[in-house]
Protein backbone atom coordinates (compact mmCIF):
# COMPACT_ATOMS: atom_id res chain seq x y z
CA UNK A 1 0.00 0.00 0.00
CA UNK A 2 2.82 2.36 -0.02
CA UNK A 3 2.74 3.16 -3.80
CA UNK A 4 -0.50 4.09 -3.24
CA UNK A 5 -0.36 6.25 0.07
CA UNK A 6 2.67 8.00 -2.31
CA UNK A 7 -0.05 9.09 -4.69
CA UNK A 8 -2.30 10.42 -2.22
CA UNK A 9 -2.17 14.31 -2.57
CA UNK A 10 -2.27 16.58 0.68
CA UNK A 11 -3.81 20.16 -0.70
CA UNK A 12 -3.97 22.54 2.07
CA UNK A 13 -6.90 24.83 2.81
CA UNK A 14 -9.72 22.74 0.95
CA UNK A 15 -12.60 23.06 1.07
CA UNK A 16 -12.18 25.29 3.89
CA UNK A 17 -9.08 27.25 5.46
CA UNK A 18 -7.29 25.14 7.63
CA UNK A 19 -7.88 21.99 6.47
CA UNK A 20 -5.95 19.71 4.56
CA UNK A 21 -7.75 17.79 2.60
CA UNK A 22 -6.79 14.46 1.00
CA UNK A 23 -6.95 14.35 -2.68
CA UNK A 24 -6.74 10.16 -3.92
CA UNK A 25 -7.68 11.47 -7.90
CA UNK A 26 -3.96 10.63 -8.52
CA UNK A 27 -4.74 7.22 -7.19
CA UNK A 28 -7.45 6.38 -9.82
CA UNK A 29 -4.84 8.00 -12.59
CA UNK A 30 -2.35 5.57 -12.58
CA UNK A 31 -3.72 2.32 -14.04
CA UNK A 32 -1.25 -0.24 -11.33
CA UNK A 33 -2.07 1.59 -8.35
CA UNK A 34 -5.66 1.95 -9.09
CA UNK A 35 -5.96 -1.96 -9.63
CA UNK A 36 -4.21 -2.34 -6.52
CA UNK A 37 -6.62 -0.57 -4.12
CA UNK A 38 -9.48 -2.28 -5.82
CA UNK A 39 -7.58 -5.81 -5.57
CA UNK A 40 -6.93 -4.81 -1.96
CA UNK A 41 -10.51 -4.38 -0.82
CA UNK A 42 -11.55 -7.34 -2.68
CA UNK A 43 -9.10 -9.27 -1.14
CA UNK A 44 -11.02 -8.34 2.38
CA UNK A 45 -14.05 -8.97 1.07
CA UNK A 46 -14.31 -11.82 -0.93
CA UNK A 47 -15.01 -14.49 2.00
CA UNK A 48 -17.63 -12.37 3.51
CA UNK A 49 -20.96 -12.91 1.48
CA UNK A 50 -21.60 -9.54 0.71
CA UNK A 51 -24.90 -9.17 -1.40
CA UNK A 52 -24.89 -5.02 -1.67
CA UNK A 53 -22.73 -2.56 -1.26
CA UNK A 54 -23.40 1.39 -0.79
CA UNK A 55 -21.19 4.10 -2.44
CA UNK A 56 -21.66 7.20 -0.51
CA UNK A 57 -21.84 10.36 -2.98
CA UNK A 58 -19.94 10.86 -4.81
CA UNK A 59 -15.85 10.02 -4.52
CA UNK A 60 -17.63 6.37 -2.82
CA UNK A 61 -18.76 5.76 -5.95
CA UNK A 62 -15.28 5.03 -7.60
CA UNK A 63 -14.49 2.27 -5.10
CA UNK A 64 -18.09 0.82 -4.33
CA UNK A 65 -18.95 0.60 -8.22
CA UNK A 66 -15.80 -1.79 -9.26
CA UNK A 67 -15.48 -3.38 -5.71
CA UNK A 68 -19.44 -4.71 -5.96
CA UNK A 69 -18.54 -5.64 -10.02
CA UNK A 70 -15.61 -7.48 -8.56
CA UNK A 71 -17.29 -9.17 -5.76
CA UNK A 72 -20.72 -9.64 -7.99
CA UNK A 73 -22.64 -8.21 -5.73
CA UNK A 74 -25.34 -5.45 -6.58
CA UNK A 75 -24.57 -1.94 -6.11
CA UNK A 76 -26.49 1.03 -4.37
CA UNK A 77 -25.91 5.00 -3.86
CA UNK A 78 -26.59 7.07 -0.55
CA UNK A 79 -26.98 10.17 -2.11
CA UNK A 80 -27.57 14.19 -0.79
CA UNK A 81 -31.58 14.94 -0.48
CA UNK A 82 -33.23 15.70 -3.72
CA UNK A 83 -30.47 13.38 -5.65
CA UNK A 84 -32.32 10.02 -5.46
CA UNK A 85 -35.34 10.04 -8.00
CA UNK A 86 -37.50 7.50 -6.17
CA UNK A 87 -39.06 7.18 -3.38
CA UNK A 88 -36.03 7.46 -0.27
CA UNK A 89 -35.96 7.44 3.51
CA UNK A 90 -33.20 10.01 5.18
CA UNK A 91 -30.83 9.88 7.96
CA UNK A 92 -29.90 13.72 9.36
CA UNK A 93 -25.51 13.91 10.76
CA UNK A 94 -24.29 16.90 11.95
CA UNK A 95 -21.71 18.87 10.73
CA UNK A 96 -19.02 21.46 12.49
CA UNK A 97 -22.30 24.35 12.01
CA UNK A 98 -25.39 23.32 11.19
CA UNK A 99 -26.61 18.97 9.31
CA UNK A 100 -27.27 17.71 6.31
CA UNK A 101 -28.50 14.40 4.97
CA UNK A 102 -28.09 11.62 3.44
CA UNK A 103 -30.46 9.64 1.68
CA UNK A 104 -31.38 5.60 -0.06
CA UNK A 105 -33.92 4.55 -2.14
CA UNK A 106 -37.03 2.06 -0.07
CA UNK A 107 -35.48 -0.42 -2.52
CA UNK A 108 -31.69 -0.37 -1.94
CA UNK A 109 -31.52 -3.47 0.52
CA UNK A 110 -33.66 -5.66 1.28
CA UNK A 111 -33.99 -7.33 5.24
CA UNK A 112 -31.62 -9.39 5.57
CA UNK A 113 -28.99 -8.50 2.70
CA UNK A 114 -25.12 -8.56 3.82
CA UNK A 115 -24.37 -4.73 3.28
CA UNK A 116 -20.53 -3.26 3.15
CA UNK A 117 -20.63 0.63 3.10
CA UNK A 118 -17.67 2.22 1.20
CA UNK A 119 -15.81 5.54 0.67
CA UNK A 120 -12.76 7.47 0.04
CA UNK A 121 -11.92 8.87 3.49
CA UNK A 122 -13.53 8.15 7.01
CA UNK A 123 -13.03 11.72 8.76
CA UNK A 124 -15.39 12.30 12.00
CA UNK A 125 -17.63 9.26 10.28
CA UNK A 126 -20.94 10.81 10.29
CA UNK A 127 -22.03 10.38 6.68
CA UNK A 128 -21.22 6.45 7.00
CA UNK A 129 -22.84 6.57 10.34
CA UNK A 130 -26.15 8.04 8.71
CA UNK A 131 -25.65 5.37 6.36
CA UNK A 132 -25.46 2.47 8.57
CA UNK A 133 -28.44 3.87 10.51
CA UNK A 134 -30.29 3.75 6.65
CA UNK A 135 -29.24 0.05 6.11
CA UNK A 136 -30.57 -0.82 9.75
CA UNK A 137 -33.97 0.81 9.21
CA UNK A 138 -34.49 -1.41 6.09
CA UNK A 139 -33.47 -4.58 8.64
CA UNK A 140 -29.87 -5.45 6.82
CA UNK A 141 -27.07 -6.43 8.32
CA UNK A 142 -24.22 -4.00 8.18
CA UNK A 143 -21.26 -6.33 7.65
CA UNK A 144 -18.84 -3.04 7.70
CA UNK A 145 -17.55 -0.04 6.69
CA UNK A 146 -14.87 0.16 4.36
CA UNK A 147 -12.97 3.17 3.30
CA UNK A 148 -9.51 3.53 1.36
CA UNK A 149 -8.26 6.18 4.30
CA UNK A 150 -8.91 6.42 7.45
CA UNK A 151 -8.22 9.87 9.30
CA UNK A 152 -7.24 8.35 12.85
CA UNK A 153 -6.96 11.38 14.24
CA UNK A 154 -10.76 12.55 13.76
CA UNK A 155 -11.97 10.05 16.00
CA UNK A 156 -14.53 8.32 13.36
CA UNK A 157 -13.76 4.47 14.01
CA UNK A 158 -14.52 5.17 17.61
CA UNK A 159 -18.03 6.44 16.13
CA UNK A 160 -19.11 3.72 13.96
CA UNK A 161 -17.39 1.10 16.57
CA UNK A 162 -14.08 -0.05 15.74
CA UNK A 163 -14.97 -3.54 15.17
CA UNK A 164 -16.74 -2.26 11.87
CA UNK A 165 -14.03 -0.60 10.27
CA UNK A 166 -11.79 -1.26 7.52
CA UNK A 167 -9.25 0.83 6.43
CA UNK A 168 -6.76 0.20 3.65
CA UNK A 169 -4.34 3.30 4.75
CA UNK A 170 -4.35 5.41 7.95
CA UNK A 171 -3.18 8.61 9.09
CA UNK B 1 -29.53 -5.86 -23.13
CA UNK B 2 -33.25 -6.74 -22.78
CA UNK B 3 -32.96 -7.43 -19.26
CA UNK B 4 -31.60 -4.09 -18.56
CA UNK B 5 -34.05 -2.24 -20.08
CA UNK B 6 -36.63 -3.95 -18.24
CA UNK B 7 -34.35 -2.34 -14.83
CA UNK B 8 -34.73 1.23 -16.23
CA UNK B 9 -37.66 2.78 -14.16
CA UNK B 10 -39.40 5.92 -15.80
CA UNK B 11 -39.55 8.61 -12.78
CA UNK B 12 -42.39 10.85 -14.24
CA UNK B 13 -41.71 14.45 -12.97
CA UNK B 14 -38.16 14.53 -11.82
CA UNK B 15 -36.37 16.63 -11.38
CA UNK B 16 -38.60 18.89 -12.94
CA UNK B 17 -42.28 18.82 -14.01
CA UNK B 18 -42.88 17.30 -17.59
CA UNK B 19 -39.69 15.26 -17.46
CA UNK B 20 -39.61 11.43 -17.43
CA UNK B 21 -36.56 10.45 -15.77
CA UNK B 22 -34.71 7.22 -16.38
CA UNK B 23 -33.61 5.50 -13.35
CA UNK B 24 -30.60 3.55 -13.78
CA UNK B 25 -30.33 2.34 -9.94
CA UNK B 26 -32.22 -1.13 -10.45
CA UNK B 27 -30.22 -1.66 -13.35
CA UNK B 28 -26.78 -1.59 -10.40
CA UNK B 29 -28.61 -3.53 -7.53
CA UNK B 30 -28.97 -6.28 -8.90
CA UNK B 31 -25.72 -8.81 -9.71
CA UNK B 32 -26.16 -9.88 -12.73
CA UNK B 33 -27.65 -7.13 -14.37
CA UNK B 34 -24.72 -4.88 -13.42
CA UNK B 35 -22.25 -7.08 -14.48
CA UNK B 36 -23.80 -8.22 -17.30
CA UNK B 37 -23.83 -4.00 -18.54
CA UNK B 38 -20.14 -3.36 -17.23
CA UNK B 39 -18.99 -6.24 -19.46
CA UNK B 40 -20.60 -5.23 -22.39
CA UNK B 41 -18.71 -1.83 -21.69
CA UNK B 42 -15.77 -3.83 -21.50
CA UNK B 43 -16.46 -6.09 -24.51
CA UNK B 44 -16.89 -3.15 -26.93
CA UNK B 45 -14.00 -1.16 -25.72
CA UNK B 46 -11.64 -3.52 -24.99
CA UNK B 47 -9.77 -3.67 -28.42
CA UNK B 48 -9.30 0.69 -28.55
CA UNK B 49 -6.15 0.53 -26.22
CA UNK B 50 -8.09 2.83 -23.44
CA UNK B 51 -5.78 4.64 -21.39
CA UNK B 52 -7.70 6.62 -19.55
CA UNK B 53 -11.63 6.27 -18.66
CA UNK B 54 -13.51 9.93 -17.87
CA UNK B 55 -16.57 9.64 -15.64
CA UNK B 56 -18.55 12.68 -15.38
CA UNK B 57 -20.38 13.33 -11.97
CA UNK B 58 -21.37 11.62 -10.52
CA UNK B 59 -23.94 8.48 -12.05
CA UNK B 60 -20.76 8.17 -14.84
CA UNK B 61 -18.76 7.18 -11.77
CA UNK B 62 -20.51 4.16 -11.25
CA UNK B 63 -20.09 2.78 -14.73
CA UNK B 64 -16.61 4.60 -15.78
CA UNK B 65 -14.64 3.12 -12.43
CA UNK B 66 -15.61 -0.70 -13.21
CA UNK B 67 -14.92 0.07 -16.60
CA UNK B 68 -11.61 1.50 -15.97
CA UNK B 69 -10.56 -1.55 -13.54
CA UNK B 70 -11.79 -3.77 -16.03
CA UNK B 71 -9.72 -2.48 -19.15
CA UNK B 72 -6.73 -1.74 -17.36
CA UNK B 73 -6.80 1.73 -17.91
CA UNK B 74 -6.50 4.95 -15.64
CA UNK B 75 -9.66 6.73 -13.97
CA UNK B 76 -10.00 10.21 -13.80
CA UNK B 77 -13.36 12.52 -13.05
CA UNK B 78 -15.34 15.38 -14.57
CA UNK B 79 -17.25 17.74 -11.84
CA UNK B 80 -19.13 20.54 -11.32
CA UNK B 81 -16.83 23.86 -10.11
CA UNK B 82 -15.57 23.97 -6.45
CA UNK B 83 -15.81 20.15 -6.12
CA UNK B 84 -11.75 19.05 -7.26
CA UNK B 85 -9.11 20.28 -5.24
CA UNK B 86 -6.56 20.70 -7.07
CA UNK B 87 -5.87 22.72 -10.16
CA UNK B 88 -8.31 22.72 -12.91
CA UNK B 89 -9.42 23.42 -16.25
CA UNK B 90 -13.25 24.29 -16.67
CA UNK B 91 -15.74 24.40 -19.66
CA UNK B 92 -19.65 26.18 -19.99
CA UNK B 93 -22.29 24.48 -21.34
CA UNK B 94 -25.64 25.63 -21.77
CA UNK B 95 -29.02 25.00 -19.79
CA UNK B 96 -32.12 25.58 -20.70
CA UNK B 97 -32.45 28.24 -18.50
CA UNK B 98 -28.33 29.64 -17.82
CA UNK B 99 -25.30 27.24 -17.86
CA UNK B 100 -23.16 25.04 -15.73
CA UNK B 101 -19.73 24.26 -16.17
CA UNK B 102 -17.19 20.99 -15.70
CA UNK B 103 -13.76 21.12 -14.18
CA UNK B 104 -10.91 18.15 -14.61
CA UNK B 105 -7.92 18.29 -12.92
CA UNK B 106 -5.08 19.64 -15.26
CA UNK B 107 -3.41 16.46 -14.69
CA UNK B 108 -6.53 14.34 -15.33
CA UNK B 109 -5.73 13.20 -18.95
CA UNK B 110 -2.25 13.95 -20.86
CA UNK B 111 -1.10 14.83 -24.24
CA UNK B 112 -1.28 11.82 -26.43
CA UNK B 113 -3.86 9.39 -23.80
CA UNK B 114 -6.57 7.42 -25.50
CA UNK B 115 -9.48 8.92 -23.74
CA UNK B 116 -12.99 7.63 -23.29
CA UNK B 117 -15.85 9.72 -21.47
CA UNK B 118 -18.40 7.62 -19.61
CA UNK B 119 -21.82 8.46 -18.28
CA UNK B 120 -25.12 7.13 -17.99
CA UNK B 121 -27.54 8.41 -19.98
CA UNK B 122 -27.18 11.25 -23.07
CA UNK B 123 -29.51 13.64 -22.72
CA UNK B 124 -28.74 16.74 -24.91
CA UNK B 125 -24.73 15.98 -25.09
CA UNK B 126 -24.38 19.41 -22.84
CA UNK B 127 -22.11 17.86 -20.15
CA UNK B 128 -20.62 15.12 -22.73
CA UNK B 129 -19.45 17.89 -25.01
CA UNK B 130 -17.82 19.75 -21.95
CA UNK B 131 -16.02 17.22 -21.51
CA UNK B 132 -14.27 16.55 -25.15
CA UNK B 133 -14.08 20.07 -25.14
CA UNK B 134 -11.49 19.63 -21.75
CA UNK B 135 -10.18 16.41 -22.72
CA UNK B 136 -9.11 17.79 -26.28
CA UNK B 137 -7.44 20.97 -24.98
CA UNK B 138 -5.37 18.94 -23.34
CA UNK B 139 -4.11 17.21 -26.37
CA UNK B 140 -5.00 13.83 -25.64
CA UNK B 141 -7.37 11.87 -28.23
CA UNK B 142 -11.26 11.26 -27.38
CA UNK B 143 -12.00 7.63 -28.34
CA UNK B 144 -15.44 8.00 -27.86
CA UNK B 145 -18.31 9.20 -25.69
CA UNK B 146 -19.67 5.95 -23.87
CA UNK B 147 -23.24 5.58 -22.53
CA UNK B 148 -25.62 3.05 -20.59
CA UNK B 149 -28.61 4.98 -22.55
CA UNK B 150 -29.31 7.04 -25.54
CA UNK B 151 -32.07 9.33 -25.45
CA UNK B 152 -32.18 9.55 -29.19
CA UNK B 153 -35.15 12.03 -29.48
CA UNK B 154 -32.83 14.93 -27.84
CA UNK B 155 -30.45 15.00 -30.44
CA UNK B 156 -27.33 14.66 -27.74
CA UNK B 157 -25.19 12.22 -30.89
CA UNK B 158 -25.93 14.74 -33.27
CA UNK B 159 -24.17 17.26 -30.48
CA UNK B 160 -21.26 14.94 -29.94
CA UNK B 161 -20.79 13.61 -33.36
CA UNK B 162 -22.79 10.45 -34.13
CA UNK B 163 -19.32 8.86 -35.25
CA UNK B 164 -18.20 9.23 -31.60
CA UNK B 165 -21.47 7.91 -30.06
CA UNK B 166 -21.76 4.88 -28.38
CA UNK B 167 -24.74 3.70 -26.19
CA UNK B 168 -26.21 -0.05 -24.64
CA UNK B 169 -29.43 0.95 -24.84
CA UNK B 170 -31.27 3.39 -26.84
CA UNK B 171 -34.64 5.25 -26.33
Amino acid sequence: MEAVRARIRDVPDFPQKGVVFKDITPVLADPATFREVIDAFVSRWKDERISKVVGIESRGFLFAAPLAYALGAGLTIARKPGKLPWETIREVYSLEYGENALELHIDAVKAGERVLVVDDVLATGGTADAVGRLVARQGAHLVAYSFLVELGFLGGAKRLGREHVHALLSY
